[in-house]
């Protein structure tokens, strides 16, 4: 998943990168230029991976049946979801895809994610590069990740089989505003002072790896929650 | 290490990825143009990795002072060295890195290493790609072996204690010689009908990891050895 790519070109490489590791599903937000020849000469023969390309407006649309979305990420954020290593992420990626749909998404050539999309993934990633040099290319970290997603599914080919349902991420979503809605109800939530409350409830929800069931279970309580006031008995 | 690269452009690539994975040595045999703006245009700011540069005309030359080298290669080859996955290859490379020089080895963009360049490295290593479609450019390919030397040596930062020193590969490169000089002197070896003899030895004697002590020893066997022919007693 390329959120927002500049140059076609990267586009194709990508492509090429993760044929090369066996993956088929590109989807791209609001791409700059696609389709474009640039981007059909730099993929070689993985042109099927372009043609069957998603292109979508947002990053919540893309990654709305997805259960576990990792940021790509080569600076440090504050309040990001956990961070891990390409290869840490990569074995639960592999350990979710068994499940459900799971996304690997990067973010733009010059500046990567923004702190918002960070907060709507699952977990944050980085691949640990020379402190001196990060300037890792789009193309070379995808190569990187799918790489690292292709050894993971060789060495760990098992199930997971004591987990309920996951949640989606549009599940996710759809918590987080019933969750600010009730906030803002009950006045535990000032919009106009918001200070860090929301990313840091991201931050909880997403290393919870909520099931369908437990998001539920919130929103039966948000309901109720944001009904009666809680400072007035 | 890169034998007879075709594109400057992947030089420069080439040298952009060692450095973001914090390696700078590059060495190049017989490029076909270097150096060339087209390098320094894609090394982004790895410059200084290609100015760096050392420049040779032999394989041989490339690797005379080193103690390890892995051929890094795609497809299969009869009797080459050992071979095993980028990621194990990382780790024995890290390992003999504390001893001394060591090498990765890439062939040409068209065609990778030929069986010959193969036979002179210590071991060989693959990157598992999808087998339906394994064409990692050359730049991806350092990429994928740079980064799993990086996280070989920010895992196991510890040196190898109760080992001799090791034979550079130019060590080893006399004794082939003078194994095979006395082998065909005592007509063991007939070089008009050469079967696959020498390509064996050398992936036996790869498989050895030979310690310096131990070329002299050989070789002062074989100087024994060739001046008796052991048929007449």
């Amino acid at each position: 998943m390329l959120s927002h790519p500049s140059h076609p070109g990267n586009i194709g490489s990508v492509a090429r990168a993760m044929k090369t590791m066996g993956l088929s599903q590109l989807v791209l937000v609001r791409p700059k230029r696609f389709p474009d020849p640039q981007a059909e000469a730099l993929s070689s023969n993985a042109r099927d991976v372009l043609d069957a390309a998603r292109v979508v407006d947002t990053l919540e649309e893309a990654l709305a049946s997805t259960v576990m979305a990792v940021a790509t990420i080569s600076h440090g954020y504050e309040l990001t979801p956990e961070v891990m290593t390409a290869r840490s992420a990569a074995r639960q990626v592999i350990d979710a895809a068994g499940q459900a749909d799971v996304a690997l998404v990067f973010g733009t050539e010059a500046n990567g994610l923004s702190v918002e999309e960070v907060g709507r993934c699952t977990l944050a990633a980085h691949i640990p590069s020379n402190p001196e040099y990060t300037s890792l290319n789009l193309a070379a970290a995808v190569q990187i990740f799918c790489y690292e997603l292709r050894l993971a599914a060789l060495e760990d080919p098992l199930p997971v089989l004591d987990a309920g349902e996951p949640a989606t991420l549009d599940d996710i979503e759809q918590l987080h505003r019933h969750l600010e809605q009730a906030m803002v109800t009950t006045g535990f939530f000032d919009p106009a002072n918001p200070k860090r409350l929301l990313p840091r409830l991201r931050r909880l929800v997403a290393r919870a790896r909520l099931e369908k069931e437990e998001v539920r279970i919130l929103r039966g309580l948000l309901r109720t929650m944001a009904r009666t006031d809680p400072t007035k008995p």
